[in-house]
């Protein structure tokens, strides 16, 4: 009720909703992960409209988006198609729920052409509304297939350090980047136990690449031993780190790795949310760019292109025979959400694969993924650069303050944040995470577009690095 | 890749993606709460169109939506204006993040106007895409709120017996609705305890509703002594029980819950997921109907009236004051999704509120609810009906196999199975939830469509009913 509307109908420019977004916004809308040392003073910066890689302000200044808002407008702003698609569809039938024996067109029809384009056997799809409830959904659905198989004791998950899954209370504990849980409880703890992450440019002095990933498959053989493998229900990993500041595995670990939970009958949960459709250059990454098929994909973001909240969870067939059958008299698989299967997300989600084949939006991403990681490598001329990494559309720059001894700036510091206050204001938003600075761009990223956005961090690194590195 | 596309192509009728959605559907779409005995025969109906209170499925036969989608439809199909604010959004900025100090239109004017309905200082939205995130959102952000207090042994959250909050996994923690775990694990059962549920028509012989709700506080009161008040969080209730087969607390109830919660610091969270937005006849119904203000509001369904997911919850000035302060250096708030805050979806809020306010909805609903559960009450005369109950938009009968002792039909009798079968195909589409049956229509039912929901379900009971009891 303590809306100030008398301040807001003073303001000079109330006419337009965009004017009187900014105060509700300070006023009333609690954003995720907002830091409150600066909110109350500064307020948000309002997007108001986007069009293919640009996002403008209600300042009318435009910027280049170089995260596809956060991993997900992989097909870009302003696609009439789709907006045309979720209308239409909204229009049409806008939602009847799809539990027990109930369905729709769309999510019918998509779950069908994601099978089609799943590796293996990963034919059965669980929708819900994002990665957060698309990651919960597996490992749920998980531990009810191991009880319907008499397992009761398989149910712990081993997830990595630095691994981000989200933000639901479950998947916030597989998460494994220590700086989200500041503050936070975190449960089931006796359920999820984190091996290292696959961070090739933090690994132990003398190790090389070959070296490095026997370590961890090692590491991960040795948890599994200690744990006991007749209580270990899943393995949980993203083909690329994201969040926990973009890290390639060294070659053939998700291979072995994968190798290694077959031996000891642990599921292969790949949790491709942001590596899925495209960003890789290809449906999954799991197969086509690390040669192996899991158990499980999770997938979110890119699957609709950010258009309407989606998320859907893949199972195998072995997985599916086993949970799709009648369990005690007058018991139903008793998991899901009102909005599983929505009809103008799936709607939505159609037109995303549609565009996707019409523009062959993988070979375009096959091309320009490599220009762009090429280019970043640049930016090591910077001191202040630790180190460029990544694969295809999804890259990271660590920022480092003692660059032989590859030493972070201090949490507080801001480091991150200053790049990304100062590419801004040079019309790039790229996204601090910890001492990352992540790129993502929407997959229609041309070439002359990624010269922008590499152009951008050589001007703001060289504005900011030497200032931080004397800080 | 299993799809068995020939076969698709061998059906005589495949030219229209809703003749191939059937089989697509049976192959690939894990639904919600199947029932695997009849699954892999029946396959599912597909419902291929709506507009009003009407469904239609694929064969073209269309039926009375009595439910709402899912309790959710609150201004029925095919709202024009709906899809084209979500269209208009999505075409002009379909997605940017709401992540730290950035925004959009839509998230900010919908997180006044939320507030500016919400009783007492309820004033602070966190946005999540539905109940169950809404509902996680809550109980993760007040351990939060009491990790900043320094009180942190103080987290258990009292919940009741078949009470319904959801489906992530600690969603389903919370959820007490004992058949819904049946083959599933619990976690975090050191955190959530249950309590009863306020059943009147269960309630112990001998007593009467006055008595049944000292009862019931009493059992609360002792609750809380056993856990230590000092280690209880939160007690978390929705207003009426919606799954759990609309249960009508007795009068005082939540006044006096909420009073006991003030007296040892535990916060109150109302789950309005499916009472708010006009269920009840009010845009809340805590304090309009119930008499006090919670601490937390949980809100979904109804906020977007089902056409775009979207969750809201809650928070009062009290709880904000603590939790949107610098924590730890360099810490931020680390929570959230990403389509928290999707305009799309807030889009579809927006002018959900504004047909709300334009067609006085509220003052309908407080017109024909009460027309509902009066003819409802008829429904009595049938030998199987137990209970009819509910409040204004949401009814639930109850059906018995003995009236006398109240003893339901066993759980594989399919009993409700059967009169939402029998009436579906007189053109009603009902809930069977347990014992059982559910209606929550569209707010914009008329008094005719009510009289029509009512004769089928005379005409069913009278076709069922008999059956069932000699059975």
């Amino acid at each position: 009720m303590a809306t100030d509307f008398a301040a807001i109908a003073d303001t000079a420019s109330n006419e337009r909703p965009e004017d009187r977004a900014w105060l509700a916004d300070k006023d009333h809308f609690i954003h995720p992960y907002t830091d409150f040392t600066t909110f109350q003073q500064e307020g948000s910066q309002v997007i108001r409209e986007a069009s293919g890689v640009t996002v403008t302000d209600t300042g009318g200044k435009a910027y280049l988006d170089a995260i596809a808002g956060l991993w997900c407008m992989n097909l870009g702003h302003g696609r009439t198609e789709i907006a045309d698609a979720m209308g239409e569809q909204a229009r049409k039938m806008a939602y009847f729920n799809t539990f027990g024996h109930s369905t729709n067109v769309p999510a019918s029809l998509l779950a069908a052409e994601v099978a089609k384009r799943a590796p293996g056997s990963l034919n059965h799809v669980f929708y819900s509304t994002g990665g957060s409830t698309a990651n919960d959904t597996a490992v749920r659905l998980i531990h009810y297939y191991f009880n319907r198989l008499g397992r009761h004791a398989k149910k712990k998950i081993i997830s990595r350090n630095d691994g981000y899954h989200g933000s639901t209370y479950f998947a916030s504990a597989l998460t494994g980047i220590h700086g989200v849980h500041l503050g936070f409880d975190r449960i089931s703890q006796d359920l999820v136990h984190h091996v290292s992450a696959a961070n090739l440019y933090r690994r132990p002095a003398g190790m090389d690449e070959a070296q490095f990933c026997d370590y961890l498959v090692d590491e991960l053989r040795q948890r599994i031993h200690q744990l006991g493998a007749e209580n270990v229900a899943a393995f949980i990993a993203e083909p690329v780190m994201g969040a926990g500041g973009v890290l390639v595995a060294p070659a053939g670990y998700h291979r072995r790795v994968a190798q290694l939970c077959r031996e000891n009958e642990i599921l292969y949960i790949a949790d491709e949310v942001v590596t899925g459709f495209g960003r890789l250059g290809h449906w999954f990454a799991s197969e086509d760019r690390f040669g192996h098929v899991p158990d499980v994909i999770v997938s979110a973001k890119g699957i609709s292109s950010g258009y309407c909240p989606l998320g859907a969870t893949l199972f195998s067939d072995a997985i599916h025979e086993v949970i799709a059958v009648p369990q005690a008299p007058g018991g139903v698989l008793s998991h899901g959400f009102t909005y599983s299967g929505h009809p103008v997300s799936c709607a939505a989600a159609l037109a995303t694969i549609d565009i996707i084949e019409r523009e062959n939006i993988l070979s375009h991403v096959r091309e320009v993924g490599p220009y762009m990681q090429t280019r970043l490598k640049e930016l090591l001329r910077h001191e202040v650069v630790g180190d460029v990494r990544g694969d295809h559309l999804m890259a990271g720059i660590e920022l480092v303050k003692d660059r032989e001894r590859r030493i972070n700036f201090a949490p507080d510091s801001g480091a991150t944040h200053k790049v990304f206050v100062a590419a801004r204001q040079r019309g790039v938003i790229v996204r601090p995470v910890g001492n990352v600075i992540v790129l993502s761009p929407p997959l229609v990223i041309s070439k002359a577009e990624i010269d922008i956005i590499v152009d951008t961090l050589h001007e703001t690194m060289s504005e900011v690095g030497p200032a931080l590195m004397a800080s």
